[in-house]
């Protein structure tokens, strides 16, 4: 895929690579980088101050450019909240993508969903997922997030309904279930805090045991759940 | 408890009653009413369409009031939200302290506990009590708000680690446990829907056994489970 020159970050100098490529390459990194610094500064902002109260003005003053600058990267407030979302949707999905290719029973499948899931959660982006409100975003744009969501909480159905047809998983309501297991995770968006005293990894090693120990047909050993 | 006239809805008849408390008391109870029909137009709207998208112009015209005739009622949009918000919480505070005054095992409190818990997210005041962003309310509210979600969140953790003294629940971490369980069942004041397939009291039977039966040391029997 070629790229043509950034016309924000012309670099005129000659360049100490023959290959016409790699300078492209490395201007779309840098793009991308600049766009994703953007995310991250707005991101933080909006679940500081709510999506409402804060400002593109203060998310450029935090990354030393203008405003006017922001909008080299994104068409609009709602853009960038769309954006941010996508960043935690594409995480969730590269997951699932993983523990589709990696097989195993419904149980397995469902613990490893609980476990990325949750650590997801933890991270800005994964919070901003549960957040903020899609009705923030354009018409287009809230659709995508909704399908987003559904194709997540269709995931945690399915991987319970593989496990009680293969037996791993006791028969229940594979929708209240997938419920009680998304609400928990989702919960931890709101409630989880860099600065606490609960690292990601043990939250989403407790939750993993714990969210589905009740659904598992022989539960985990003593061991296992420590 | 007769009922005299009443400043909207004037009745000029000679009173059977002499006293002259129980009109007052009945002009209370006519206000505590329209007051309420406020709260409840206004949730249901804040609600459908997002606390910062609805407008007060169209809760009056849903209650076929004028805008100014609201704010005989409450001075401000996040006077309405904080009240909303406390509709709810007095039903789960109310739910507490009966739950308190019966007593039982730690395991049987919070089993009430989120039996009750589940029930009030499934209304409008309930679900007003996650779906909102304290950050709308004055800096006061913000804070009253906050102290309720904290009195909430100390109360699940109290049942737990009652549970885990009295012998009824496992050794765990009292707090992972509480937000794993109030997670699921904040989650219903985002999913749920009247219209939906499941009535609130399939749903908090269900959450009420399956949100506890990894904690409790004997699991609940197959019968008791369905």
């Amino acid at each position: 895929m070629a790229h043509g020159p950034d016309e924000y970050d012309m670099d005129m100098r000659p360049r100490p690579d023959p290959s016409p490529w790699l300078p492209f390459e490395s201007r779309r990194r840098a793009r991308d980088e600049k766009r994703e610094a953007v995310l991250r500064a707005a991101v933080a902002l909006f679940l500081e101050q709510g999506y409402h109260r804060a400002t593109l003005n203060e998310v450029a003053e935090r990354l030393n450019i203008t405003k006017p600058a922001l909008y080299n990267y994104f068409r609009s407030k709602d853009e960038i909240l769309f954006e941010c979302w996508a960043m935690g949707q594409e995480r969730v999905d590269d997951f699932i993508s993983s523990i589709d290719g990696e097989g195993g029973t419904g149980l397995v499948k469902l613990r490893k969903l609980v476990r990325a899931y949750a650590e997801v959660m933890a991270t800005d982006f994964g919070a901003s997922m549960v957040r903020f409100d899609v009705r923030d975003l354009s018409e287009k744009n809230s659709e995508v997030v909704r399908a987003g969501k559904r194709s997540i909480d269709h995931t945690f159905r399915r991987y319970i309904t593989e496990g009680i047809s293969d037996g791993s998983i006791k028969p229940c309501d594979a929708k209240l279930s997938a419920f009680a297991i998304a609400g928990s995770l989702n919960w931890i968006g709101h409630w989880y805090r860099p600065d606490g005293p609960l690292p990601p990894t043990t939250i989403s090693e407790e939750f993993a045991v714990r969210l589905t120990e009740g659904l598992a047909h022989r539960p985990p050993s003593r061991k296992a759940r420590r």
